[in-house]
């Protein structure tokens, strides 16, 4: 089967020729459609430090899709052939204390799809029955082909409590765009969001963000101060990695309130904890994946209600054999989502068709 | 000045003249303008046992309401003559162990404005410093005669943590319909609401439910289990008082689900404790009040940024001469929030005058 | 093998004879050594409405124990020959919404060992991989064989958060007898415990109650009013199931109090809930089974340190064959924990044997 | 009368003669018998940045100390004249969005006593009555001198749910050692201590440390690994400000952990916080003064209840006169609490009383 591949320890992809997986009882095979390129995935093409130190290739890339289940193993009764499939990508040990006592998603075991065990950017990718989510009719298939980074966004609001509370998102990705829509969906009275690019910025407006700022031209502090009495927003939500959006964050939070860090620097950071979060009393959150299972069970709730719709942030749908385009825009930081159709005919679901190619994000 | 009262120990209220209430040095006077009628009202107009038992007349009657700032005491500096304010209608002692904790809603020395001392049913009412609320510009002034029971449904909500869930309001009177909008404004991903009267069941529907139940002619328990996977709601709020629909409450409730308890029974209730709370694992929350000062400043942020509007709550506003029009709308049981307009030129706020007498509840 | 049985739908047990449990690929069977006596067994054994709706005999019954491995399943590797382990008795589906998010322990499709399949009370018994607990080294056998039930009471005092609170425990059997001891060791400040049965109040003195009281003779809410500053206590911890004793924890609890609710009444109980529990202000939780498996963590971890040691509390441990002397024994409202010896040369643990018979407990 | 002063913008501390405080009606003034030296009376001694930047001389020193009632405000009443009272030393706006909701422990607008304001090491200090705790019959004088850091210790711990779990205690200061005792006496399981001074280790052992390890001549993290089955520690209590300290707690807890800071560190600190807080899933708090007044309430009944006992942690008390012995005491990183005689003829209370100068710790 045809599969995008990291082939050696250097830089860049190739589209590779592989065997089909073989599955065991446990597992369920799935013939991809639809497949969402990560960050991480920018990273190990890139291969930059943190891909030289954790993948071993040779490796098929991803752990964003959606697709038709096509056989399952003797132990895995109860996915029937056909039926629309996405998958958790971290696969934890399910023994250790940390999987028995629900925080599987921080596992010291934990294997990643496409990252320590060939992924779904390929026509068949096998995963754990345990780690299969069957798609509820009426959800969209494009929507379906990333939930796992949806549920980081979940993750993210979800655990802040933000109803009725103010909220900053820092830096406006795909995984900033998705919390700006669902932290209003779930109540947050007022969303502030940063971000350096103009075309992220005008697509946190379009998600619903009451205040976008430029960090580079605008007082970011100031801002913050004349909204909220003075008092700063109730929680961040720390969607960039970047070492000076970090300091932004601690330095506008309020007094007790709650920093929730997602994105990932590359490098150490410097950081007055004295001021910045011990004299604050700061609560901060270290977001790595999602609850498993609570994150998506909410997560569906959302998106089957229609409360909350996430097609404004998918902004590109490539063909598979065109990965090097949606590489080149998932990299270039003005995108949204950028999704590769990995089986030529699937057209779409309920969500409407989108072209190949670039796409402004819809007004919702 | 004018207030109604209850003047002696016997069902009705009266028109009644009253002195003007001196002021301590911690009070503040306030000219009222509008003011709500609670169902507590209801229940000393009537006379009823739990009437029989806490008043003492002559009283006057009230505690929703909004008005001007006339005078403040030496000690109350910071509230401007002419600020518009309400007042949290729970005067907690201060000192106590749960005042001190962040429980002053139950208070064991409490005392009700309108209930156990002269409330706002009245041109002028005095309230503690400590107890009064300033209304932000912006929010409309009938909102802000309400803030005592809109404060309650957002006590009820906010506590039961909605957000991708599935939530019953049961008993859609003015707080249950209340409670409708909230949920969903924080994010409830379904709503599903019980009443007996029609037309409240109308409201229900305008305000956001998205399933409307009948609970004398529609199988309760069965639509519930269709819709919810057969697992039942996450949460109730149960808003009636009513022993049937407290009963339906815990059976549809889903195991390890919450229930709010708001609603107050006449009588006791019997309860299959074993079958109906312990082997389901649920949590159930007494709600009182509002929590001082957390409710309030939710509930403002949810009111300031428009992510709620009570508006359509709102269905009758009254002339202060004509109360015993009000207090019939309010106790037949089809209405939602009935208003009495108390200064006779207290005109409206920016959003919109009512016309006295009766106004079915928009659509939002 | 010999078999602790209901033999058919009337009052009483028999010694049995049954074929050895074959295992499935996902279980382990293990070599009984010893098992507690539960209430449960006791409403078996009388045959009483509850069980004549749930039994269907024949049925081998008991679901606390401790034994040693002898087979473990293809899929159920990890557990190797002579291990010591015991067993969550509640098996859950593994595949509901409540499963897989935490709250399996009120799964709906739970079968209870030994209430719904074959149980303990037998030479051998079959267990389903994921619930086998393996002992630590250094927890006496006895301990060991006791999990299930003293599980039950970490889960309702460790889900009430009780350090440096006042905690009341209404009911001395077993479990309530345990968690005299756990709140105290998880930093209760005050424990009161309340019991009709003046061995079992005095049990509740040696297991470290500060003030123990006898709700017959005794005034219980002044005792409690006078030695809580007028306050009420914290925590209830209901571990009767008695009406009387239910209506007196929700009186003398504090307002903004927590109520365990774990003994389950045989009727419903009348409530009134509106002075009761919203009012007040309350939090009534409903305690089922065990946190799977949380609680089971955190109990060896109390245990292995050796910061709660429930020996005091086993107060007989009777030989397999004398089986009706222990069922006479746990159903009497005297005693602590009744214990069955089932193979005859278990010996004990690093606890030390106890002779079969009765045992004053003794003092920690 | 007497006071200890920082006279004017230079290093050092001297006895000065200034004023008896007037008291407004608000406050209380209470002569002091005896008071605590905290490190930030270290600081403001030695004259560093944050002193340099905080200070505005003259100013009396102090905010831990006991005394008696010698006056009150006229709405200070309840306070009878002989009343012995420690005080809360932040004195918050009471006002702010804060303050009215359980956070007047992190108000903006904070005045702390003895920093911002006059504070306690003189023969009289003027509080707020807001502030003032009264001292329970059958609490030691000494205990009641040191209940705000005792209270920084309390808050640290009872945030963080510590009942069954393993905690690390990083930095065995005066308020590190109380936090052990604390620990456990809340249901630690198992408590791991780390400290560079060898008198200070051999406190934490008497202090109930199971395991103390000296971070510069053992493997931190392998002992730490070997005694928690690979996991890490559920809990971290940094109490150093040390950045290697600060380094070594995120290493060692377990993914999905909790992290509580409270020592200050003089600089930024470099943090992976990648690999040390988002890949693990942590929790940080940031530990500032006592939650007011939930700490409060709950220390008082741990001590009162004799659940903990932080005698063993006060080794000097010197005279009044003396104190630049007491301040070399307690600069000099050997010592547990040093306890200023300010009163001569105070004697002692309960606990019994103490030689000024050196006293092991007793072991509990």
């Amino acid at each position: 089967m045809h599969a995008i591949m990291k082939k050696g320890p250097e830089p860049g992809l190739a589209m590779g020729e592989v065997p089909r997986p073989e599955i065991a009882p446990n597992e369920v095979l799935v013939r991809v459609r639809l497949a969402g390129i990560c960050g991480t995935d920018v990273h190990i093409h890139k291969w930059d430090d943190w891909a030289q130190g954790r993948i071993h290739p040779p490796l098929v890339l991803g752990h964003e899709f959606v697709g038709e289940v096509v056989e399952s193993g003797r132990l895995a009764s109860g996915f029937k052939p056909g039926t629309l499939v996405t998958a958790e990508g971290h696969i934890g040990c399910g023994i250790c204390t940390l999987c028995r006592t629900g925080h599987s998603h921080v596992c010291r075991d934990t294997r990643i799809l496409g990252v320590d065990t060939d992924g779904a950017f390929a026509e068949f990718v096998r995963v754990p029955a345990t780690n299969v989510w069957p798609i509820e009719p009426g959800i969209p298939i494009e929507w379906a082909a990333i939930m796992d980074p949806l549920g980081n966004a979940f993750h993210a609001v979800l655990t802040a409590d933000v109803a009725g509370k103010s909220v900053l998102v820092t830096g406006c990705g795909p995984i900033g765009l998705f919390s700006i829509g669902i932290a209003r969906a779930a109540g947050a009275a007022r969303v502030f969001a940063s971000e350096v690019d103009p075309r992220r910025r005008e697509m946190a407006r379009r998600e619903g963000a009451d205040r976008v700022i430029d960090p580079h031209t605008e007082d970011f502090e100031q801002i913050i101060r004349d909204e909220t009495r003075g008092d700063g927003v109730h929680v961040v939500l720390e969607m960039s990695g970047n070492a000076e959006a970090i300091g932004q964050g601690l330095q506008v939070v309020r007094n007790s309130g709650r920093v929730q860090w997602f994105g990932i620097p590359g490098d150490p950071i410097l950081l007055d904890i004295a001021q910045s979060v011990i004299f604050k009393g700061l609560t901060i959150y270290g977001v790595t994946g999602r609850l498993m299972y609570e994150t998506w069970y909410e997560m569906c709730n959302f998106l089957i209600s229609g409360r909350y719709d996430p097609s404004g942030v998918i902004t590109h749908r490539v063909p598979f054999a065109r990965f090097d385009e949606a590489f080149a825009a998932a990299a270039a930081g003005h995108s949204g989502k950028v999704i590769l159709d990995v089986s030529g005919n699937s057209g779409s679901g309920p969500g409407g068709s989108l072209p190949g190619g670039d796409r402004p994000g819809k007004s919702r």
